[in-house]
């Protein structure tokens, strides 16, 4: 039951390691001509989903090409709403939307959270049998979005560029919001634990569009549902300690309060200088980032030198786990992406060596 | 020739006011039907700004409505770039373009300069007739996209969601970004030093896609030939103080470093906590901001409550310049504007009456 390599563990606990762990978000995903072929197979991102199968086989596509140290059930952050019966789907080379977002007072009063053993199975079911394919070698990440970048979306119906209905809402009808958020976080503390359940080993909150909220209304409409959902949390399941990591994009100004809820780590985007944040959250949480996905799109040289520059800015010691500041870009060739985890693997060590003595 | 209400100016000075003063980013645009009326007559958003008296017309226009501190030339961003022989275009409902995008290096190598005074004369007739339409009531601004904003556009032909050319040309030809950004350093100097001479009596640099750089690569491909712009700008005409105002969207985890380039102000987006931001940047400068735009989407008693709430964490004292944190939308219905400057004026007074002793 042992992990063979738990690296990224120890280091979103802050506790010592010979490298600096590394992941990508969306490692699974359309930049792999495999992934593409399951894709088809399976006919549709949603059909790849709910196939836990197919979904495991993504899920560890991206392992044997390249050295990481976890692996992410593959999935969606909005599969929460879908399960409150919104209607999940994916036009064609355009983002997720819901074919019955919220247009009224009536269906915000009628929403409720969902069962994730009955309405979830099939993400539980993806989760174990990607436990179970993994055979212990790394760890498995389960996820959600946030309650709010839920919300963002069952009051749209898609995505925005000012998610001007949602703002709306907050500015004129905070109770409608408050509510929606309330159950959301209900909804996603029990759809986390329940992936715990099944098998994952760390847990990581995507609040992809907390960043474009006013401060004010990013702590009370944003956090503070982060916070319920993280307080909520199983700390420890089958005697493992179950880290959490919250990523705020463009949340860098809020670092400190985003620190401050109990997660064990906070995720990054590339716009935040990785020493001055380290400098500000001191010894409270673990780091996760923060290179920026466009370097992928360039070459092996350009892809070691900025590598070097994030472990650089972060310096010595336990507590950084590296990653993009964003998802991985479907247009990164895959040599890139293996000279970027051979790199962090390799030119990491150093930054450790006075740790483990 | 003395300012009947120099309000505006003072504050960008940090010297004392009876209240503070507020115009917002596009505040002549499409949310006002008169504008629509004069849009229609000059038959485009270009022709229009290449007209003198219509782009005096329209500029002059929010005045009527509203008791604004400044007025703004009406003009586009990208004007340089397209003196430089781009070709700026506007598809309806779409944002700006460039015919002739930077593709090759030759290109790159073949820019140059251009010369305000022939080749931007209507930008400067633009700014020459508004100013004496305005009749020395209130300030007239003149502005122009920073240099990495421009070459954002130059060198993709258009606005993206990712910049990927500019980022790769960043992370693999450095060199390249770097001849752009000085040939737009240059020509955007000159051009707002001649927008100076033709009667502009502040100045503003828009740094629109600045935010989307990271932490190390914005102090170097950004911010460096921001500051270089204000370290070439006339600071004093025909008598007057010509104070500047840099405005990075999503820069307020770069205040600090914005703040010690020289410019008088600097712009925040509504993303900042104005009351931390003034604790950062102490006496240094004057801080233009910082309402979300999506509060004028809703009705004029959130307007209110949410424009004392910017107020008060400003709080009390010189160096506050109200604004929106983004350009106004347009479906912004006018009544909503009209209760925002009304609530400025009135409401900001007793924030001010120490100051006035």
């Amino acid at each position: 039951m042992k992990l063979q390599n738990d690296t990224f563990i120890r280091a979103l606990l802050r506790e010592p390691t010979e490298y600096t762990p590394v992941w990508l978000m969306r490692q699974a995903g359309r930049y792999l001509p495999e992934y593409k072929r399951t894709r088809a197979k399976a006919g549709s991102f949603i059909a790849l989903c709910k196939d836990a199968d197919l979904a495991a086989e993504v899920a560890l596509q991206p392992l044997v090409r390249f050295q990481l140290d976890a692996a992410i059930v593959f999935s969606d952050i909005l599969t929460v709403p879908d399960a409150m019966g919104l209607g999940l789907y994916f036009a064609e080379g355009e983002g997720p939307k819901f074919e019955r977002p919220l247009r009224d007072e009536a269906a915000i009063r009628r929403l409720a959270v969902p069962d994730p053993d009955s309405d979830l199975r099939y993400v539980l079911d993806a989760v174990s049998r990607t436990r179970s394919a993994l055979a212990n070698s790394i760890p498995l990440i389960g996820f959600s979005g946030s309650p709010y970048t839920l919300a963002c979306y069952m009051i749209e119906g898609e995505g925005r560029t000012d998610f001007a209905s949602v703002k709306k809402m907050l500015y004129q009808r905070p109770d409608l919001l408050h509510r929606i958020l309330q159950v959301n976080a209900s909804a996603v503390t029990a759809y986390l634990n329940a992936q715990v359940e099944a098998g994952a080993q760390a847990l990581m909150i995507f609040d992809t569009w907390g960043g474009m909220l006013s401060d004010r209304a990013f702590a009370t409409f944003s956090l503070a549902y982060t916070q319920q959902v993280i307080e909520g949390l199983k700390r420890h399941h089958a005697g493992a300690r179950i880290p959490s990591i919250v990523f705020t994009k463009g949340g860098g100004g809020w670092l400190d309060k985003i620190a401050a809820i109990g997660s064990d780590a906070v995720g990054l985007d590339w716009t935040v200088d990785l020493r001055a944040a380290r400098q500000r959250v001191g010894d409270r949480v673990c780091l996760q980032g923060n290179l920026d996905p466009a370097v992928l799109l360039t070459d092996t040289e350009a892809v070691i030198s900025e590598v070097s520059a994030v472990l650089a800015a972060y310096g010595t010691g336990a507590g950084h786990v590296f990653n993009l500041g964003h998802g991985i870009s479907q247009h990164t060739p895959p040599e890139n992406v293996a000279a970027l985890v051979a790199a962090v693997r390799d030119r990491s060590r150093s930054y450790h060596k006075e740790a483990l003595g």
